[in-house]
């Protein structure tokens, strides 16, 4: 019931992911509505269920208040199902708040998570180079930091297959040391702890690639993510202008739309697994359509069948384990 | 002596500001190689002297240490010169780290202010939009985001025209109050003490001007600033990719380049002015050539015929009566 363009796009999105077999999908909402949609696709034959739920959290609303005043929100029964066994994950293009506090409540953390963390590839021109945290967690000691090394280091292993990631923390100088407190606090514990550390990578050298997984706080990481989306869509906008009357419109429309996505990830290839949460909870773009919602379900059961939240439960024992004073 | 084409590409430089006519240049450097530089040129009746210094900080040198061990380095007695009003403002195309100890140590800071700032347009799809700071402090309160909030106002007023600017801080969300623990400080203090702050601005909605003044802290300004010169960078080679053998090549190599130089505003047009200090003194890029350094130097010129210091210094004090017990 979440995401702006909710319930027409998800389940259609829906319809689409299941087409391609072997998953069975439960749509939480209100079974009137989401039945309503469900019969404008020949949906019949297909292994969908509609879960009823009362209410959505929206985008916006404070969400610890919200779990409390809506017990039956479509978010709280679809994490409900995952805690339950009912689900092996739950997929939303609602907010992410919600998403967090649910998975946070229900699910529960992962030992020595504070918060549920985002992380993933937002630079498209890198699109195998994951920043973590994007945004759910603002203020970050480094030992935070540290456990978002390990998070993304389990998402890149998981989804791009990559034995050991390259891991670095973004700061604004090349050279260890070089950064804000914060940075420089996190370099020599990643120093200390982190064999696959790779040191200190700078804004311009993201789109380069140069790294598996780019650390940062969730203020930071961002600001890094929305600011790629604002320049793509401002840069697509300028070259579509330029290129008008020299060039055919559909190519000067395609070269503008790759522009747009390449520099838009998210809202485009559907979205990505909440980090440190035991258990499979995948957060959309607010602005996804039907081919994001049926990514975001692709991610979810990768995410399942790759056992995301066992391989980082493990992942993160062994780094305390390695520096327990930052616990 | 100081950037990555010293010397020839400033004497270049120096010898095309110093022909637009009403300006005298004191060249600081090896006078052997300076002289030699300059005979490349027809420059015999320009009023372009040579002032001798001895040595370089390079961009890296630690600068506090720097600044000791080589007394008689060109940003030292350039900045000298300023102090000894011997010349109305300095340009350097090298170390900022030496130029900003320079500026601290040898013209002083304005009260209030504990390092020089740097900041302005660094997204050319906003070019007036000032960001600030980029780089030069890492760790900020709040007094000193809304010091900056202030440095930048004077900034936009003095190069823009505008008479009162506005000043958003920069966040995560567009809600002031939401923000990392730093933002959501300064939101108070600025929402109080600041009538022209319009409240908060996302990353994505930098590109579209909607600002006069965009405050951060140096770290996330510096961050914002490198990631627009490495997606510019990186889209400009991706159009140029597609477009190859669509259009002419001067074509595509024309568009291109505007889209590296939309992104990269402080190579192609110049550099700023340290703010907060005590007189003029104008950093440039490492990378800029001829026509940047000439555009540093008219920015050092437009700074001193607006009184740059002198307004700073009087906006500060009158921001500390508004907000005594920020300061």
């Amino acid at each position: 019931m979440g995401g702006d363009y909710a319930p027409g796009e998800v389940v259609a999105g829906v319809v689409a992911a299941v087409r391609e077999g072997g998953l069975q999908v439960g749509l939480v909402g209100d079974p009137e509505v989401v039945g309503a949609e469900l019969s404008r696709h020949d949906a019949g034959g297909l292994p969908i269920m509609v879960v009823p739920s009362d209410g959505v959290i929206e985008e916006g609303e404070q969400a610890a208040l919200a779990l409390r005043r809506k017990p039956r929100a479509s978010i709280l029964v679809a994490t409900g199902l995952v805690k339950k066994g009912m689900a092996d994950g739950c997929v939303t293009m609602g907010s992410t708040g919600a998403a967090m506090a649910a998975a946070a409540v229900i699910l529960g953390l992962l030992e020595g998570i504070d918060r549920p963390a985002l992380g993933g590839p937002v630079i498209g021109l890198a699109p195998r180079t994951a920043v973590i945290d994007v945004g759910t967690n603002l203020d970050c000691r480094p030992a935070q930091l540290l456990n978002f090394a390990v998070l993304g280091s389990v998402f890149a292993s998981l989804f791009w297959d990559i034995e050991v990631p390259r891991v670095a923390l973004l700061s604004v100088g090349g050279e260890v040391g070089k950064g804000n407190r914060q940075v420089r606090e996190a370099s020599e514990l990643f120093e200390r702890t982190l064999p696959n550390f790779i040191g200190n990578i700078e804004a311009n050298e993201l789109p380069m690639g140069k790294t598996d997984v780019a650390v940062a706080d969730g203020f930071v990481g961002n600001i890094v993510m929305k600011l790629t989306e604002g320049l793509g869509a401002g840069i697509a906008e300028l070259v579509a202008e330029r290129l008008k009357g020299r060039l055919p419109d559909d190519q000067v429309d395609e070269l503008a739309r790759e522009i747009y996505e390449v520099n838009n990830l998210v809202e485009v290839h559907g979205g990505g697994p909440l980090l440190g949460v035991r258990g499979i909870s995948v957060v959309g773009h607010g602005r996804g359509k039907a081919d994001a919602v049926r990514r975001a379900i692709g991610t979810a059961r990768r995410s399942f069948e790759g056992d995301l939240a066992g391989t980082q439960a493990a992942q993160l024992q062994k780094i305390r384990e390695a520096a327990p004073e930052s616990a």
